[in-house]
């Protein structure tokens, strides 16, 4: 792996890092355009784009309340879009903090062209993840990155994930959470792949997430909604039976917050207990699948004080569930200096912000002197 | 107000009254059939019940992993539906508990008819509120009404409110939550009629509440995600400014939880901080409109320790929002006795299963002696 600079860096917020290394769990890297996937698809497909018989995903609101979704010094000099300039993320965000691994989570979600022409978003996906692998995770060895899959045709997307999934970068399949409940078993195929090719299973809202009463009348209340789609997940994936079905599988949600943990866990465990007759191929509490089996990042970190950071904590029970995130380059980014509330335990501190991953996604201990860069007994590498 | 037995009540989960009086904010009567209506329906309305155009409501999933969804011991032996019979309701709840007042919710919620034929919903709505007030709230000074109303149609809505609104033992509007978001302007009429009525606005999910992937494919699935469609509420009653536009009108959500509430409060700050120029009508933090003007019932409440609950009240920062809820006579019942933690402090225990709601719905306190029945100062009394 590629070593920050020694010498302690200066994020963009001009606070002095604590020392503490960081991964990095979500980052947005952005093609410069569509035209980028033309050399990775085959015909039919290609002529799609280079025709302009397809123009790429929009969202259905605008970013007006923030000029945009993304921060404003994220913008290439080139004209691109932000996430799209490997250069500026690198000055930005990996060498600006001590950022020891990033992982790649993309913008272009296959699952948002929906049920039809399922072929061309498998194809788009397919596309997606060899431009990534050529041009992003051959760009720094601290990138990682995960299998785009169009989940609407589960076999296509297992598919996929064989063929991309042994790359040593890849960690994790990403499913794109639009109003699809992952849990169904129509999905299983994609859960085995991922098993047996020792991924990771993440989920990331894409714009076409709701809330229980559809995405609001603002993109401000649409915002304030965003987790309920990665809660519904979670129940979905409990309740289904993923968590029993695939005993080897991990799963980390992806910017749907992390303080509604506790009540997740208590009401799922109570209406367990009153009502497991209905789903007898869950064994265990909801409660005991998450801790063991389910990762949060902490994007977008709401504003908790220390009190509130170690309650939380305390209630979710485990300081291991917990992995820091910026959310580069969207304008909500968190900073690893400012996201978490001062003085927080070092343990704690280092865990969130680089152990939990680091461990998570079974990746060498790059923070210790080299003398002590072997792995721990149990964790696997890759 | 009838008061109940002055010796210490026994439950039906043998446990002793530990001398803290109730008030009960969740308890759904029922009627025997639907031909309970048919004396308060004009026609053309009378007809589709009583030549049996109409059939009522019913739910797109069943009940079986409880064998229903109400306690065995509450149906009565007359053969009627749980909660349709005072007499069995008076000897386990309102006599069995020390229970000052009890709230009563119905489970006939018009808004479940949809927007077909929405002058149909409202005469509905109307021949329930007359029933509800001849044959229960007469029969017991401790019961408390909700005026239901068929939101669908919100000018009818707000006359309907006009009509029972006054009744002295009328506290609230009922909104049953379906997908519809009642932050909407289109339903402004119903709080400006609950606000000139100084009732409050509570809500209450139906069998067609869903989370942000739909309903879930298990009536436990289903159970766990109740909670979204109450968050979601919230978050489109304070973004659509309901709070700053009706001063004086105070919510109450029941039936979907608590514990979530530190969460949704941080959610909705930290997104208000950022975006609030697209909502520039609200004026206030969310989680100071929420923490003045809005309630919670704790009905079901979640399997908290003692550590786990002060955790929670200490998050939410006040004692005054979560208020007591039995849901009799569902099957996820809790019992004032057993419901909340053991050795919670006094005044708190108090504050949760009476106190809050007696000063939320403005009702005398019947707990302490007779020279002391007079309301605080600024208390108002209904």
């Amino acid at each position: 792996m590629t070593r920050a600079s020694s010498a302690p860096a200066v994020g963009r917020d001009g606070a002095r890092e604590a020392g503490v290394p960081v991964i990095d769990i979500d980052v947005h890297e952005a093609f410069t355009s569509l035209q980028a996937l033309v050399p990775y698809l085959d015909e039919p497909w290609r002529e799609m784009i280079v025709r302009g018989h397809w123009t790429g995903f929009t969202q259905p609101f605008t970013y007006w309340a923030t000029g945009g979704g993304n921060r404003a010094d994220a913008k290439p000099e080139s004209g691109g879009p932000e996430g799209s300039d490997y250069e500026l993320m690198r000055r930005q965000l990996l060498d600006a903090y001590d950022v020891r691994a990033a992982i790649l989570t993309g913008y272009f979600y296959p699952v948002m062209l929906g049920d039809m022409q399922v072929e061309f978003a498998s194809a788009l996906a397919s596309a997606y993840n060899s431009y990534q692998i050529e041009e992003w995770l051959s760009a720094d060895s601290r990138f990682r990155g995960s299998v785009h899959v169009a989940p609407q045709d589960p076999q296509a997307a297992a598919r996929e994930i064989d063929r991309v999934g042994p790359h040593p970068q890849i960690v994790q399949v990403l499913l794109g959470i639009t109003t699809r409940a992952y849990g169904n078993p129509f999905y299983f195929p994609i859960f085995e792949a991922a098993q047996r090719n020792g991924l990771k299973v993440a989920t990331h809202h894409t714009v076409y997430v709701e809330g229980a009463l559809g995405m609001g009348r603002y993109y401000v209340e649409r915002h304030m909604l965003i987790p309920q789609g990665t809660m519904a997940q979670i129940i979905s994936l409990v309740c289904s039976g993923a968590f029993d079905r695939f005993p080897e599988l991990e799963f980390v949600c992806l910017e749907g917050g992390f303080t509604w943990l506790p009540h997740l866990m208590w009401r799922m465990d109570r209406e367990y207990k009153s009502l497991r007759a209905e789903i007898p191929w869950v064994k265990r509490l909801p409660s005991e699948h998450v801790r063991e089996r389910l990762r949060l990042s902490t994007q977008p970190v709401e504003d908790l004080n220390y009190d509130e950071f170690m309650k939380v904590i305390d209630l979710i029970g485990s300081e291991d569930i917990v992995m820091f995130a910026t959310d580069y380059p969207h304008f909500d980014f968190d900073s690893p200096l400012r996201g978490l509330p001062p003085r927080l335990p070092e343990n704690l501190k280092r865990k969130v912000l680089y152990e939990n991953a680091r461990r998570f996604y079974g990746l060498p201990d790059e923070s210790r002197p080299a003398e002590d860069e072997s792995a721990g007994p149990g964790e696997a590498e890759r």
